[in-house]
């Protein structure tokens, strides 16, 4: 049987690469065709030697005969070359966020540009597994999820299905340098960014329109009103996601009960998310460092009746490439985790 | 004329070394005896060779004639030691918790012993001197505050004083990793920090009382309920503590001309102390790393009506040692900023 | 068919951890007892976190109907436990050096201990694929390499047979924290080694005498002399050792010609490794990260005409655990990259 | 009295801001004026918020007054800049290579340009102060030296002067991040450099034949061999130089006695440099993070009788502006030591 042709549209930044790690070892997909336009005539494993087994060169276009692709142009441009691929009947995976939001006045207010389709908004699937399996699975177009909002979604769903918390959220999140990508910039300059940690975009970060659209979809009627501050923390890998809210009154039980009564909720909710982990101990990004987990820890204050959630994985699996691995096995009828099942590297 | 003679007891932790390398460097006290229980008999060059050029000898004892004494022990053993250097007429900043609650009731809860001498207490004043500058200068014994405790405490002090926030409050605070000390933890194995970041301590850190006791003061009649989550992050020196909390309405402008008004209250709050530094841009831990500075950026979050903030400092320096000699200048009535002036680091 | 059934003693080190993560995985075997003192009685995904899709028991001893075992006890100490096994017929590899030399002699030597059981030393095969493959496959007990060893020999082993250098070889190597193990010492405290590098063991360090042996055996009659440093970088994985050597006259063309000749001879030296990369440009740790590759580049300094070869592993992979898998593979006539195949994880 | 005026073009560079961090804390010494193409018009706090305290506006130009210039313009650009200030009687310390080299053939091997100004190369004084302090003294122009030289060179002298070791000598050098600059490249991108170390330059790297130069003047008839292999290692600061070279027979005791001849010439020929420490143990390069100290560990490895020296300096201070302020002190008859006594900062 013939497998599955997949091409990788601009395969030179940290998620192309990592999609092409991924893909290049799927039992049941053939990575076919990648692109890169500085890096077009080179072969993949001289501008990534960690490909090197690889023997692939990369072209400026895409192969023509490619079923899926997954096109990781930067926001703005994705959208100028995906609709093609579109009406030729190529299924695509986005990285970028020109699919994410349904709202089409979100994209002047949070990417500057007026979005020249709106009605393939309405078509495109927000790649969230965990919350949209059986509409990736039938999706032509799935807008993979952005890096802080998985991980934010993912710890606050539960809750806000649950109807446990009072509107008001503070997502405190933590992310690795390589989630400003692959291009250079001071701020990821190894001698600015190495020890230090600093707070970013506290006016307003890109990935918060995508929380609340998520998480209000969860539960209709809810207006959510989300603090979130990323920070910059000196590892090259993972984003720890830190949810703060106040519990409702009557929701749980009293005192460290309540605690077990979330951990269940939690349990409960994504008991059937291969990739999500429900942890009894505070969980650590380096537990999930290359792979595509999601551990997510619920507790409570129970001086201050906050909940606590912490939640992490490695931006560019589950933040990025493994996930658009997990849409792209859904939407062909693979079991969600081919590919996917290494376990993360340590120390 | 004699220089003031400074000792320090349990030099060989990292605030002891900082201590060392502090008070070499001051031009008005002599740095006299210095102890370390397992290190007594060595060169202090020997045991911290960055402190090479110190021709100096590690003793099992203090010497009698010192007149003013920094206790670096853990805490529980502080408070064997202090009674008896007060009694001597030795003035004390003692690093540790032993004397920083005003309330004993604190000390079996938060410390796990009951505390032997409560009359201290009282007398013991707490070494901020952003907040007790005169009560400093006259003490005998100064409980040098957490390190925790002093970024979180000078981020929120003006809003509180000044009324702004609803009492409950979140303090997201991130630490490098000699916060942790120089003993050997399998959480601050180089493999196991290195490239991770973990929340902790999630149900109640000891550096909470401090933060509440301090800050309740400043606005009597005020009940705070503080969600305090402390995370590592892999990097030697620094924190930077997100604070977070809701606005009440009425107290600052509409949008953006808060913004201004929050900048001028916080410039008003620290005019007179050098050390404090109000930023207009959100601030690195790197810019203070090695230097005694704590630097704060107040805003707001127009979408939610939160304010945040957001405030940086070395740990060792101005959240420990920096912090204790800056106490000592106080208490010698010395200028404030004496042997403390040295630019940071960078990069 | 019934898998082969793998043991791993002392799991609770980070090779013992990569052995298990590496074992579980493998497609061919079953990993079906593990053991650690210290952690007997808890779970494995417990202790390591990223293993927690494992549901596995520590316990104190092995099973008895182990096929194969691997042994990371400490230097000294598995030599106490390994005889009986052999007596069992359960065939082993062994992670400590403890069989790793020819020598009786060089153990006191080195190691501090008389050999108790110089008579195996003659059975056991020094596990280095790319030079003893035909031995391994029929061996009962295989001496797995030291991981600067491995780099060292590998990168050293065509210049040797082919008879290229003088004897005097310089090797100044570079290992992440991971290679001084999960024990807690100063030195691996996080904020001793992050940002700082030195060299240590100057006076001899114990994989020396595993390099001298075997380079010495490619090429009978040789007698080297190495001077080899380690040197401690802040990184968690990864060796890098750079070798130097003087050239004899007359066995390479003159000026740029000879660095071609001298890439085909490593090239056709590792013809059949499947694990050794020649590279046209100086490799990067980075490059290796989690994967079993030893990547090599052989140069030639024309101005001084000295031989500078530049080699880098995962020292807890080609370093330790998976070039024990590999041996496994060749002891249980299985394809030697079974379970290894996968790609280093970038950036 | 006046003070001195210094000025500094191109201040927005890594050692430029290092220039400015000294000269701000310099007693002797006025900041006057500070240049940056790129930045003219900006406060130096706005670019470098570690030195937020300087009150100071970048201009375009140098003010006309200034006595003495520390001139950080990249290799070639110097040279066009130079002239024109000794022309004006002001007395310049340049960072660059323009003004190096004595050979002048050797600028179009190494730096790709023929010099403009040979007859400048002859008065122009190499700026290290322990082999040049009274040419230093009396210069209108100290060309400061590289900063892995700088290292190599201290490291080599003795051993070159006593006649110590045979010509062939291998440097495999270590260094920090920030030796790269603060210009962006994808090498320095903090996710390809973290966790990473790999060997560049091997076919020859520019700071080689300064090394060459000044060894060689120092023992003049000896023509050495010099195979320099510079590293790059995940730290921000500091260079470790590990020095290998054959003792020449006769020249020192035999056996451990000849160690300690090494130590005792060593601590002669440093005598009179109070920035040279000769150590007892293999020095760290955080022991000398900040500050102008160049730590030196000679020994000798017994088993093969080769010379190993290891020295540790840091890239910005002793490799660049704290060597430049060094060579100033000396040009104004200051000693040698002002402003440049601040202990290292660790951990």
């Amino acid at each position: 049987m013939l497998r599955t042709k997949a091409g990788i549209i601009n395969v030179t930044g940290y998620i192309g690469a990592e999609l092409a790690r991924l893909l290049y070892q799927h039992p049941e997909v053939e990575l076919s065709s990648v692109t890169g336009r500085s890096a077009a005539g080179q072969q993949l494993g001289d501008v990534f030697p960690h490909l090197g087994d690889m023997d692939f060169l990369i072209t400026a276009e895409l192969d023509k005969d490619v079923d899926i692709v997954f096109s990781a142009m930067p926001h703005g441009t994705s959208i100028e070359v995906v609709p093609r691929l579109l009406e030729q009947g190529v299924r695509v995976i986005d990285i970028s966020a020109d699919f994410r939001l349904k709202d089409v006045a979100e994209y002047p207010r949070w990417y500057d540009f007026a979005h020249p389709r709106p009605e393939l908004l309405k078509d495109a699937v927000y790649g969230l597994p965990e919350l949209h399996k059986s509409d990736i699975t039938s999706a032509s177009l799935v807008a993979n999820p952005g890096c802080y909002s998985t991980a934010a979604i993912l710890a606050l769903a539960p809750a806000v299905k649950g109807g446990l918390i009072h509107p008001s959220i503070i997502n405190d999140s933590k992310s690795g340098v390589s989630g400003a990508g692959r291009t250079l910039t001071l701020a990821t300059h190894y001698c600015e960014a190495n020890d230090n940690v600093w707070a970013y975009a506290i006016d307003g970060h890109r990935h918060l329109p995508e929380m609340e659209q998520e998480l209000e979809m969860i539960n209709p009627g809810l207006r959510l009103s989300i603090t979130f501050v990323p920070h910059l923390v000196p590892m090259t890998r993972g984003i720890l996601s830190s949810c703060y809210a106040r519990l409702k009154k009557g929701k749980l039980a009293k005192g460290a009960k309540a605690r077990e009564e979330l951990q269940q909720l939690y349990r409960d909710f994504y008991r059937d998310a291969p990739f999500v982990r429900i942890t009894k101990e505070p969980p650590e990004t380096k537990h999930t460092w290359g792979n595509n987990l999601c551990s997510i820890y619920p507790t409570i204050d129970l001086r201050t009746e906050n909940l606590i959630i912490i939640s992490c994985i490695d931006n560019l699996v589950k933040g990025g490439a493994g996930q658009a691995v997990q849409n792209m096995n859904l939407m062909l009828n693979l079991p969600e985790t081919t590919g996917l099942e290494t376990l993360g590297i340590y120390p």
